[in-house]
């Protein structure tokens, strides 16, 4: 017989409103209880699936679950493990049944990017060849806004609006500053591969002149002289130059930036930042006093400043997830359609996990301006939407926002330990 | 015959809400019509005001005050310039006269930290041995909430909110990546000299073994041991640890932890940066993960998660220089004084600008934990109020904050150029 158990699971990096998603899968679940069982979570993604780490629910309210879709962070805990394929890994597949097996799982929701939807797909395709009845629904986010088919991906819009938000607001400060004292601010972001959130940085620049002046992408090669005379040149035209520049800004032959070889004191190479080679580079060569600031974690975790159609996206495809399960499909994913961009209006639709596994979307080149520096009014058309709205949390008397770190109930295992 | 003018500047680092205390002295200032002048502002600090660089603030409606005390930066510009004294510096002094009498400037308005308290000291000094009929008031702001007398700092509370928000945001995050990748996330903050800011960090933990589970001090000498061996208790105990460094964090010889010797590809000295250092010191000593974070300008300009209790204290005393005008006060600046920490009272009170003017407030011992790594419940009394309510920006359609970008009005100028 089918288990009718829904189990969800978080993979990857987390992104500001994952929660927001999980808690609409399991508030959409409830409404169904007639057809659907209890909503499980694993702890730490597929790991916890693994490890039979599994969290009831139903432990949580309604007022909890509010709270859950305005907490940032992975609250169910994530992991970055990717399945093996079934004929190297038979062992962990066996396990993955067992574990269904045992807690009447009918239903299993992988939220992540596209190696999650890799994991999803092979599960899927595993569960049919061991005949077991189990549908297999992965679930979009990922900050990065790489993944192929969905317009966009829930998560993205809002670390796009706080890039262009702070560094709007990083740039009043250095316009301010910049008579006496700091003429170059760089912010660096995330986007190891794609320069959707760098791309989103050039929100913040209305018109011709407006910060941040330079965007430096993974997709356009860094040349050292082209990019020293656009900072000498805003400096000229306007005082000062803010830049924002993604992690991923690489030299013509594919060098990282970041990896410019930066040693410690004893010889040892230095963890990652490309704002510091940048700045080092820019104070070497024109002498200007530079600022930077590398957001990291911040950007990717500042559900305070949520964009609220982002919110809409993450929600909406979590309660689609449910009505996939219920409509008794597998191996496929709910993604968001655009129907126009002014007004913006967009739909959810379905693709194929097969379809999205593994492949990436980069920034296209006519997103880029022509010098390689800014955003066109393409790109502007297509994230600007994203961003739109504000959803905060809400904050306590004691100024601080009322996330849910809940203390969770485990049950109990029902198979022998196993080894990862 | 005395002016009746009133001149404002901005002068050192800028802060969130710099722009709420010049919007409420012009508002008020405004309503003393029948009193008092025109408002002039002069562009970056006391270099507009020895240039003659002056705005007339007139042209801005009310509706542009009210979109400029939600405005990050410094509108007017701001800049770090030390006046000398007047016997090494009385062309200066000489010129300052002469652009006050020039525009019928009655009452000069310097809004900084005490470094711009004694400029403001000096100048007006220098009014009285020179029989001007100048009244000079310092209006007090600074993110480092390190000046005398007052009990906290326009600025302060919004970096703090921010911070104390920032690290708990990402916190979650790298609880729920700790499993199976970072396990150890650094977030650096400004105070060179003093760990206010720091110190805020530690709002976000509530219950013991709260993120963040160490906070790094300039007021304590950095002990490489006692720090490894919290970051392994925390990571044993927690999964994760979660670090607070002030970028002021040193040794105990005094060097600064940010200055241990990093160089680029070329042997060249690195730009600052402690959190990378401190990242360096866990990975290699103890094989963690770690992710850092560098907020820099961020959290100074981040006028989207304002305090609103910082925004009453900013607005507040503008309000109160003008009213301390009226009364014919000079070489004052109006502070804060805190009537009881529950419920959280205040009230401005004055101060002589001989007790501000290059004076510096250090985090007391017993703000700090025994350990050196957290702040105390005194601390927390202290803190929190000054963090509480939210005063949003208002938002545009396109998903932006409505920040205002004025384009000036500068007054003809009635005397030749100067150089500085």
């Amino acid at each position: 017989m089918a288990g009718n158990n829904l189990l969800y699971a978080q993979s990857g990096g987390v992104t500001p409103v994952i929660n927001a998603t999980a808690a609409a899968l399991i508030e959409a679940a409830r409404g169904h209880s007639d057809r659907l069982g209890k909503v499980f979570a694993a702890r730490d993604g597929i790991l916890g699936v693994l490890e039979e780490r599994l969290i009831d629910t139903s432990t949580l309210t309604a007022t909890d679950l509010q709270a859950l879709a305005k907490t940032p962070g992975g609250t169910f805990g994530s992991c970055r493990y990717k399945l093996k394929g079934m004929d190297e890994n038979r062992r962990e597949y066996e396990r993955l049944i067992e574990v269904f097996r045992a807690h009447d799982i009918g239903y299993f929701f992988y939220n992540g990017g596209n190696d999650s939807a890799d994991t999803a797909l092979k599960i899927s395709e595993m569960a049919r060849s061991h005949e077991l009845p189990l549908q297999c629904i992965a679930v979009p986010k990922t900050i990065d806004n790489d993944l192929a088919v969905t317009d966009n991906c829930p998560g993205f819009g809002s670390v796009a609006k706080y890039i262009a938000v702070s560094i709007r607001e990083a740039s009043l400060d250095v316009m301010a500053m910049a008579s006496t004292s700091t003429k170059v601010f760089i912010l660096e972001v995330m986007g190891r591969h794609a320069g959707w959130i760098a791309a989103a940085g050039g929100l913040a620049a209305r018109r011709a002149g407006d910060p941040p002046q330079i965007i430096l992408f993974p997709e356009v090669p860094f040349e050292e002289a082209d990019f020293l005379a656009a900072v000498r040149d805003s400096v000229e035209r306007h005082g000062y130059c803010s830049i924002v520049v993604s992690e991923g800004a690489r030299w013509s032959d594919g060098r990282f930036l970041a990896d410019s070889g930066t040693t410690d004191a004893f010889g040892h190479k230095q963890l990652g930042g490309v704002a510091p080679v940048v700045a080092d580079l820019v104070k070497s060569q024109t002498g200007f006093k530079c600022h930077w600031a590398v957001s990291d974690y911040l950007q990717r975790s500042a559900r305070h400043l949520a964009s609220a159609t982002d919110v809409a996206h993450a929600r909406a495809v979590g309660e689609a997830a449910v009505e996939f399960a219920l409509a008794g499909r597998s191996g496929v994913m709910p993604v968001i359609k655009r129907l126009s961009d002014a007004p913006y209006s967009w739909t959810i639709d379905s693709a194929e996990l097969g379809d999205i596994a593994n492949r990436e979307k980069t920034v296209p080149r006519d997103f880029i301006s022509p010098d390689g520096f800014g955003i066109t009014e393409a790109a502007r058309a297509y994230l600007e939407p994203l961003i739109r709205g504000e959803d905060y949390p809400a904050y306590g008397s004691d100024g601080q926002p009322l996330y849910l770190t809940p203390d969770f109930d485990y049950l109990s295992p029902r198979l022998p330990a196993f080894e990862v």
